[in-house]
């Protein structure tokens, strides 16, 4: 059975064999982009770091839309953790589960076991929120982990296989329409790759629906898709899901889902394959250390990043509730995470360094926003620069592959969107796990 | 819900947008190297074909293991059924499970559904088989889909992730002993395979379990390994192995499981990974059809592969018993399958065409066999050809690369293997599913 981490007693053995056991022990849990950045950036520090994570793999979420709709496998956007601190020899990697901390006691707890801690740095990241709908979870999931892509793809791909052999013809529909609740980045990503993948696959693989089209909705609640971009943006990102045959539903909020469609106030949308990209809930971080949450659970921290009262325990990333001098909220987005992880490991190697150092506060500098709406058409907002189609496109697919993990995912994603660009044709368009629809 | 197939009525409807609609219907079962082939090789018929597997995929059997032990991902030898036969137009692919065959109605029945046929070929395969000790199991998972070897995979790199942190030695003895049961080719390669993943991540990526060793052990009820080649590549191969630091058991015969261990009469191994290779047992083709099996429950067909007293099915694969003009059984390897698919696919259209055709009795040309143990270590034996070492790994890998499915798959995974040999790096090590060993 895998236990959380070390106790005491094998953490003291272990970091014997690497230095004195009176070094300073910093704790990171969770190996998101916060938490990895933090750990690599205290690489040469005087201390012995502990990683925990749940999973063995630092997941590259920004491309999780991908597997989810069958164009890049699940190995290509993953990575080892222990593999990439490989060669950092003040860094233990952890699998475990945390499920509390002892402030007091300065220890993180899980599966029975104590991890103790000098210096604790969470980073645990969010999940999805459904508002107080929990229920609508199984019908309509969101996208997360590995797993939830893996059961995404396999929900897609299964609604087209069911349909093919589907002898009534509101059940034919019903199979062939997919809806994506929120259109967020991930939202409009989502329905235009599975508006993409159900054009080619009826046109070509198909028989007895091959005349059909597959009627692709995405639902926002909002007045516009990407409003965290410029309206002129928003405006080319609904033009280009409709051209690519989603119909976009703006102002439309979800009163009710099931597994047979979901329910916009008075209008019912009958669909088989529903997705939930519509609102995170950052980690319960916030119950672990018994101080404030904003509403949507993340940890209302100092201007330094850390806990009120608690100098030594640093909260980062998505769970994390950071406002800037200005006012403006840091957003939840993998640069700010590694700003912010940045930014922690410099203020602790100051302080383990004893030097006179005063933090100012951190401050997130935005980079810009950008993402990508299907083949040949992406948008990118970098401040006052804005463009969009073939171009943004390009600038999105370089800045995915730069910043992804490993140079062998680097360079097979690289490949594999080349090959899918020439050919039209998705590369990892597998049903496994149970065989059928809403599982 | 996903039904097995279309009902008489849509069939009729699908095939009159093809052709007239009393165009022969030919059923075949099992889209593996036999159905597979057996379709490809009916692409000119003038037939209504409708090819059904309860997967959506094909599966490159051969290369399974390089999923087990994290050197391939899954999308990478497996190509959806429908792509492949996208140009067929003859061809309907569907996706569904099999339960029987009512042979005096000529229909394949599953999921409440019947497929008519005038022609039935099944070719569904085997799974492994535990010699009427089916409780051993979940202690020692087989391999055979892939979910089989995700499962798998996660177990063995689990397996490590809770040595790292287990504080009982013996323990982390058990942890890190991997016990594959059967010296076939697949068991040959999991021991190889293992063997070289263990050394590589213990003497780069933990700390606790940096200085200790995998101990992989191979066991085998006979006295030799990979007993279908000649002795001398046995010979070989257990040296190839003892020299990855493979403990290499002939003659030792498995008589209890449990998650702890396995019992090899009076000597046991502790161990929490278990591997099952030993044996194999045919689909339940036999019962559906009422017909005679063998004690591995393949079903025995005449010389021209069809069921006695049934020139209209025909059984192909690791489904069928075939005892050769000489007295020779056909081994159960893709090869044969492949010949056996073609063979039929040849009757079926001399036939369908009425033309003045005996049959002359199905013979296996056999081109050959080959395994690899590791990294430039493979073992081949081409009729009285036979070599190994480096240049029988090569030889492995340019022929599995030829017949691996799909421009894409071939390309990738020749990338994979040439950046795996030069890094010594796997490109796939994620634990996905249930976190932690034994599930």
């Amino acid at each position: 059975v895998v236990g959380l981490a070390e106790p005491e007693a094998s953490l003291a053995g272990a970091a014997a064999s690497t230095g004195p056991t009176a070094r300073h022990r910093i704790v990171i849990v969770g190996a998101g982009f916060g938490g990895l950045t933090t750990a690599k950036a205290l690489a040469r520090a005087d201390a012995d770091i502990v990683l925990i994570d749940r999973r063995n793999h630092h997941l590259f979420q920004p491309l999780l839309y991908q597997v989810a709709t069958a164009g890049l496998a699940p190995t290509q956007i993953a990575s080892p953790i222990r593999t990439i601190l490989r060669h950092q020899a003040n860094t233990r990697v952890v699998l475990g589960e945390v499920e509390g901390v002892d402030v007091a006691g300065k220890a993180v707890l899980g599966q029975g076991r104590r991890v103790p801690y000098d210096t604790l740095v969470i980073a645990t990241g969010a999940t999805h929120a459904y508002f107080g709908h929990d229920e609508w979870a199984a019908a309509a999931p969101g996208l997360k982990t590995l797993e939830d892509a893996v059961s995404i793809r396999r929900r897609v791909l299964s609604a087209f296989e069911a349909a093919e052999i589907a002898e009534d013809p509101a059940e034919r529909r019903r199979l062939l329409t997919f809806v994506i609740v929120g259109a967020g980045p991930t939202g409009v990503e989502m329905a235009g790759a599975i508006a993409e993948l159900g054009r080619r696959a009826l046109k070509a693989d198909f028989r007895a629906i091959r005349g059909e089209k597959a009627r692709v909705v995405l639902v926002e609640a909002g007045p516009r898709a990407l409003a965290a971009f410029a309206p002129e943006l928003s405006d080319y990102t609904r033009r280009a899901l409709e051209r690519l045959g989603v119909e976009v539903k703006l102002n439309a909020a979800v009163t009710a889902i099931d597994d047979g469609g979901v329910q916009l106030g008075e209008e019912r949308l009958e669909s088989r394959t529903l997705v939930w990209a519509a609102g995170v809930r950052a980690s319960p971080a916030a119950a672990w250390l018994g101080c404030e949450a904003d509403r949507a659970g993340r940890v209302v921290v100092e201007p330094d990043l850390t806990v009120p009262g608690h100098p030594e325990i640093f909260v980062i990333g998505d769970t994390a509730h950071v406002r800037q001098e200005d006012g403006s909220p840091v957003p939840g987005l993998a640069p700010a995470a590694n700003q912010e992880g940045a930014y922690v490991a410099s203020l602790i190697l100051h302080r383990l360094r004893g030097a006179p150092y005063r933090a100012g506060p951190f401050s997130y500098n935005g980079v810009g926003i950008l993402a990508t709406i299907g083949r040949a058409a992406g948008v990118v907002q970098l401040d006052s620069i804005r463009f969009n189609g073939l171009l943004g496109w390009l600038f999105w697919s370089i800045v995915h592959i730069f910043f992804l993990i490993g140079f062998r995912n680097r360079f097979t994603v690289s490949l594999d969107w080349m090959i899918s660009y020439l050919t039209f044709e998705r590369g990892a368009r597998l049903i496994t796990g149970t065989v059928g629809p809403p599982d």
